[in-house]
Formats: C-alpha cells, structure tokens, sequence
C-alpha cells in the first residue's frame, strides 16, 4: 500500500475512529494518525491501548497540519465541532466524517468550512453493537461498503484520496447523493434499527411475561433484536432526528403493512401470510449471494465463542 | 448415556425431526429410529443421505410398535395427522410434538388419542433459517431450552422420559403451562419474526431504493431481519394462526410503542429516544450473561465462512 495521507486526524474515538486508526495502520495509508476525544477518560484509554500514534487534549491541536480530518462523533454535534476546528484547518486540508446521516451533516457542517479546505462527506456500513475506543478492531470495514458523498463543488482529487483510503481499509466505495443515501439507510438500518429497539422495549415492558423469561428463551428468534439495539444511544438519537423525513416515510410503510398482517392474522387469511413469508426469503438469498453474509446457520455462535 | 426408548417414530423429516435424528444417535438415546415424512422426494433425500435407521412409505407403519411417536409436522396439520396414526400406535406409547404453539396443538391432537397413550406436548427453542430433511445437525440443541408442557393427566414417567430425551440431545429443560407457554413464545419469538417479515416485505416493495441497494448495503442493521425472515413460510403461517390470540396482543403493545418512538421523532424528542435506547442495552446484557448469545462482534460473520 502506498501512503495516501501524511496526517490524518480523528475527532471522536469510538468503534468507528478506532477501527480506522487500526486498519490504517495495518495497510500503512497515513505517516502518522493523531487523534482526540473530548472526554478526558476516553482519551486515557487510548493512551493506555496504544490508539492512534499522538492524543490530543484540544481538538485544535489535533487537526493542526492535518491533511485529512475526519469527524468521528455523533452526528448531531457535527457542527459544533466543525465550528470549534474550523480555524485551525490548513488549506488544502480534506475534511470528512463517518455520520450515518448526510444531508443533515452536509448543512451542518458546510457553513463552518474555510475557503480552500475540501468536504468530502463518507459514511462506511459497518459496526457492532459496541462503543468506545476499545471496541474497534482493523477487519471491521473489510468487503462492507462505504458510501462517498461528494458535496457540491467538492474537488474531485479530494474525492478520490478519500476512496483509496476507504479502499485500503478493506472497504468497497460507491458514490451516492445525500437525499438518496439517507432514503437507502432509512430503509436499509435506521428503520430496522428504531423496530429492534421496540421490540426489546415492549418485551421489556410486559408484566405477564417475566423479565428473566424473556432473556432464557431469546434464541426462539429475539435475541436477533436484541444485538442492533444495544446500540450506541446516542448515536442512534441523532440519526433518527437528523434523518426524520426519510425515517417517518418508511415507518409509515411498515406500519401499512404490518397492519395487513395484523388482518390477515385476525381473518385467517393463510394465503396471504404464506405468499408474504415466500417473497422475503428471495432477499435472503441475494444478501446471501451478495457476499454480505453467510448462510451457515446462526445458533447463537456457539461455534465462535 | 442410557437408551431411554428402543423405538422413536419421527413424523415429518424437515430441520427439527433431522436434528433429532443426528442427536438422538450422538447419545445413544433410542435402539432404533425410524421416519417417515409425507412427500416422497424427502423420504428419497433421507434414504440418500442416511437419516433415520428406516424410513417407513406410511406413517402408520412409522408408528407401528413405536415406544416415543414425535410430530415433526407443521402446527396445522397435527390435528389431522393425529387422527392418522391412531390406530396404530401402541397401548402405553407417548406421542409428542415439537409445535412452536402449545394450546392449538393439544386442542387438535387429544381428541384423536386412544386410551392408554400418553401426550407430552414439547417445544425445542432452536432452529436455524434453513428447513428441510438435509438441513438437521446434531448440535442444534446443544444448550438450547426445550420446553415440556405436560397435559391435564399427563403421565409423570412419560414427561419425565421425553425430558432426559431432550436433556440427552443437549437441551435444558422446562416445564410450562401452555397458555404462559404461547404468550411467552409470542413475545420472544412469534412477534419478533413478524415483524422481521414485515420489515423485508417493506424493503422488497420500495420503488426509490432498488431492491440491488437494499441487498448490497444490508449489513448496516437490515441483513439481522433477513435471517429470521427466511425461515419456513408454512411453518410461520400455522404459527400466526394458531397462536392468535396473544401475537394479536403483543402486536398491539408493540404498536403503541413503536407510535409513541415515531411522535417522539417528529416532535424532536431527544431524551426520550435516548432513554429507551438506554434501557434496551440491559436487556442484551442479560441475554449474554445467560449464555443465550456471545458478545463476540458480529459484523456478517466473515470469520467463520
């Protein structure tokens, strides 16, 4: 691999930042990765792991000389951030992030950025249901998607920098618009997320199914719930609210359609619910054949422990 | 391990009846097992590949001197293949099932049973999306629930036999009534599966996101859905039906919450998203603190291919 940055800030340092300093360093794509966090105790602990290569304890301090800057935190503090390390960014500096919203971000932050400084908004599909700077490994973008979303008139040298360095993390790269990128990830994550959530919620919430009950029999099917939403709260907060249109539309067709099932389910209407469970399982397959996951049957991984 | 019956009847070779088969003879459980499945095609495929010791062309020959009969058959078709077998199975035998729902099943099955032979209704917590006679493993119930819903008269020594059985093919058992058994399975496992079908129905319908976008970026929250949305079409469709009356009510929790969510998006409610994304983490805590999952990260399991 060759060298494509030769600083490369982090703002924020949880499961994503710490993931990228990992596979950065694992492919050797920037000299020297800086990072900073705002909480003190974060920034103790990636001192502690050996995180990034210098921890800042100003975000002004992390981004100056920077070459690529990426916002690492969640969404709806974007531009406060940007605004606090707006004037410190050299020119010619790249800024990026890894929000799981875009136009939000994209208003966001834009009206902070300096002349001369290249907004190249990115968001990588990957995660897991943990949090925090000791959560992030180097495999985790690797054959998982990130989607590059130029801004107007963002410089196409910039653009391309940011795609190799996804590319050299492991990652496939695809260019999208932001109002079509948050559509996708309303229907592809954000929904399914905001419906895992109330799942456990409502079987939180019951009185006459115990508690104790629901956790000891979650493999009949829960348990799959349970993984997305254990979450980051936050993060997940501020994706619902910086991505509300898109959301709301979708879970409006859900909720169409679940109340079909209701019916079906209320009228005896086996045919229905026969052909609706056939249809589904053909996405099954393509995600499958996709590569995006595989069909080994999912036991609990009792296999990988 | 000890024999605990000489002749165990399987009736319907699909992913449960095959995984019995292969765990029954991994301890030695029963002197001989014999199968028999309704479409000719499944009983060549386990004739193929070597499931059951013999495979009967008729079900009454699969029961015929039978000591454990288990229905291995879709929760709608139990009443009628019920009334089938009966005549042939023997003075003493105990005829089981392993249902998804408790309180359909033995209203269908009891009418048909003869005096002398004792019911014990039971229920594995295991499955994997794939159904079918060369889907079965022996390790499927490996530190899996299965639990045992005893009948009004049900004979001790009977319930105690099919509980070393499925203690025997690596289950933990326990008893339940079967009411509270169907309520808790709506909770843990019928809704969430709904729901899940629902959602890549959603997806699937989408005219502004192609079906190509929702199958390539998956692994950002939905491919969790597809998994359990694949499962078996008839199988769920019995399910739903027969265990109507609590899905019905736990739809109707969920609903409300899931409204509640969506007003507390459009009205920027942020702290009460983040207090119920909050609670739901504890929820998975337990699930792994009970063993029922791994904290391992799961990103498509691209380690275990």
């Amino acid at each position: 691999m060759t060298v494509i940055y030769n600083r490369v800030a982090l703002i924020g340092l949880g499961l994503i930042a710490s993931s990228m300093y990992w596979a950065i360093k694992r492919a050797g794509l920037a000299n020297e990765v800086v990072g900073f966090a705002r909480s003190e105790e974060t920034r103790q602990t990636a001192r502690e792991i050996g995180l990034c290569d210098r921890i800042c304890d100003t975000a002004v301090a992390a981004v100056a000389g920077a070459d690529l800057v990426v916002l690492c935190v969640p969404v709806g503090v974007m531009g406060a951030v940007t605004a606090e390390i707006a004037p410190a960014l050299k020119p010619g500096t790249t800024v990026s992030d890894v929000g799981s919203v875009k136009r939000e971000v994209i208003s966001a932050v834009t009206p902070y950025l300096p002349k001369g400084v290249h907004f190249v908004p990115a968001h990588p599909l990957a995660g897991t249901e943990h949090s925090g700077p000791r959560s992030g490994f180097a495999e985790l973008f690797d054959n998982r998607w990130c989607l590059i979303v130029p801004v107007e008139g963002s410089d196409e040298t910039a653009c391309e920098n940011v795609e190799k360095l996804w590319q050299g993390m492991g990652s496939l790269t695809e260019r999208m618009d932001a109002d079509h990128h948050d559509r996708v990830l309303a229907v592809t994550s954000h929904v399914p997320h905001l419906i895992a959530y109330t799942m456990v919620g409502v079987a939180d919430d019951l009185r006459r199914v115990t508690d104790s009950e629901v956790v000891k029999y979650s493999a009949a099917g829960f348990r799959d719930f349970t993984r997305i939403a254990a979450s980051d709260p936050t993060m997940w907060r501020d994706v619902f609210l910086s991505n509300k249109d898109a959301t709301l539309e979708i879970l409006g067709r859900f909720t169409e359609e679940l109340f079909a099932l209701q019916r079906a389910i209320r009228t005896d209407d086996g045919a229905h619910l026969h052909d609706y469970f056939t249809r589904t399982r053909a996405i099954r397959r393509g995600i499958i054949e996709a590569g995006q996951d595989t069909s080994a049957p999912d036991f609990g991984r009792g296999g990988s422990k």
